[in-house]
């Protein structure tokens, strides 16, 4: 077996955000969906740009932001994505490997320009999601180094991968590297709306390729098709090794073995944008995994890292979030 | 007398920020002036960006700022600066246009680009910024818009210019064409750096062409070569008409037809990052000078909208500043 170099090697979509304040109106006049990602085309993404507030920009991608996450837990974090050789691609890369995170996804010399999402935050401090894929669709499974996945403990996929069309090959040839290699695969369900454009290739992959499961209580009733959240839980149970379900204030539900511990939501100093919550859930959840703690810790340390990143404005961390672990008690 | 059509036009150099945490140890490494501003080159830029932590990026410039806090105050203002026609020149247009800001500065098609900052904000919160002026160094006299100033209560100019060799003319020119209108001339020292760099002239400009004087206490020391507030205080009043002095915690001094108003510092929830402080306390005390307000509570303005935007990292102000105000008890 491959020595392990990496707790965690995530693959996603590459994007920078774009966030600013918005109101509800806003959102209904320009016909967004709250709370939502949509893709959007250039077109659409240059019109709304130009409607929208002051913006600030910041490296993002669901995956992006959980090894970002992984990383300033103390962990060791790789990710596989695809920008353009452009000036936002070369932020992106910037960011995640001043974050410390490895990144040497090779970028696109041609094509679309480096993704980007434009997220209008709410006065209630729910985001809502507009992605450009750009460069995200050359993404393919030339792109997956073989040796990185293999020394990896978890390798971590978004949903939103199964967006552009050859990233879902790249997924699979991930997933199953992971598996020769004694490896496990984790999946985030990313978000109710892809949950609903590709439930059945999700089932499909879900039940043969995934050992963790992330989802917030939407994506994971959307999944298994029901109203019932218990229903979705033991569906999720009977389906793969880890379930890890969110339910925001309401805190989260892990599921493994037959067990299912229920734990409570991080007191929260302040709610500013919801961006990056389950992202950062996650980081913390896999960061406590790889550490072999136990599962109700883990749950534990994504809850501090998610309340963190909620707490301002961006999906990635600011302050540091292996002294918040340190100082919540939990060693 | 030209039609009254904006409260305040600034002119400055059009820098989009790059925000980062650091510690006091990586800025001794670096060799980073702290507190200040110095500028750097294009490889000085691209090496230290490689060494900086995970940023973000924020349309900044100080004359930007302030006008985008006279926007968010409820006021009319313009700005003249310039960007080169690339990506972040883009998100610099947007992000001012978008804060309600007139905009209509010609970018250059060639040249250097864009204006960066890297601000690196230490535990503390004080900032710490190496400026590379890029496409600032095109702005000249043709940028002026003499329509444009007659039609402005009052031209506020940022130090800073002086820095760009061309800027001077331009500024020059501006504050003559403001005064053959029947307009007012403000100026912003800026940087007590930037003040040793061009003192005798600042002090030419001072006497000659600046009805309202702002800068913090080191700034005006600076300027009149001493190490006593008081006599620095005494010299800018007999220079200008109104002397508006920020003193951080200690509050401000604003001078005027002999009269001394010491003026408490607002009440801070939160100290994240002071970049902008100075920026938006010109805003508030502008908005309220260019709506006839006594000049205690222009300066009360002033220090609500600096308390607000070094209450979160970046800036341009974040809440609606308009509404603080109202909430404040003033009217």
């Amino acid at each position: 077996m491959a020595l392990v170099r990496f707790d965690v090697t995530g693959i996603g979509n590459a994007i920078v955000d774009v966030l600013s304040h918005a109101d509800d109106g806003f959102l209904v006049e320009n016909d967004i969906a709250k709370g939502g990602m949509t893709l959007i085309d250039a077109a659409r993404a240059e019109a709304l740009y130009q409607r929208m507030g002051p913006g600030i920009e910041v490296s993002g991608g669901s995956a992006g932001n959980t090894m970002a996450g992984i990383a300033a837990l103390g962990g060791r974090g790789a990710y596989i994505g695809k920008v353009r050789n452009d000036l936002l691609g070369k932020v992106f890369a910037h960011d995640l490997r001043a974050a410390g995170v490895h990144f040497e996804t090779r970028p696109a010399e041609e094509g679309p320009p480096t993704a980007r999402c434009l997220i209008l935050v709410t006065p209630d401090a729910q985001r809502s999601m507009n992605t450009f894929l750009g460069a995200c669709v050359e993404l393919g499974p030339e792109d997956i180094d073989a040796e990185l996945i293999a020394a990896s403990r978890v390798t971590y996929l978004e949903g939103y991968l199964w967006d552009p069309p050859r990233a879902k090959q790249a997924f699979v040839k991930a997933a199953s590297l992971a598996h020769e290699a004694g490896r496990e695969v984790a999946l985030s369900l990313s978000d109710s709306f892809c949950v609903e454009r590709h439930r059945e290739e999700f089932l499909a992959l879900v039940g043969s390729h995934i050992d963790i499961l992330f989802a917030n209580e939407h994506e994971v009733m959307a999944l298994y098709r029901t109203a019932d959240f218990a229903e979705a839980l033991s569906a999720a149970q009977a389906h793969c090794k880890v379930a890890v379900l969110t339910r925001g204030a309401k805190g989260s539900v892990v599921a493994a073995g037959g067990v299912v511990h229920e734990l409570a939501a991080e007191p929260l100093a302040r709610l500013v944008d919801t961006t990056g919550a389950g992202d950062l859930f996650a980081a913390g959840f896999l960061h406590g995994y790889t550490q072999d703690r136990p599962l109700p810790a883990c749950g534990r340390i994504g809850a501090i890292a998610a309340a963190e990143v909620i707490s301002h404005f961006g999906a990635r961390p600011e302050a540091d979030l292996a002294e918040l672990v340190r100082g919540s008690g939990l060693d």
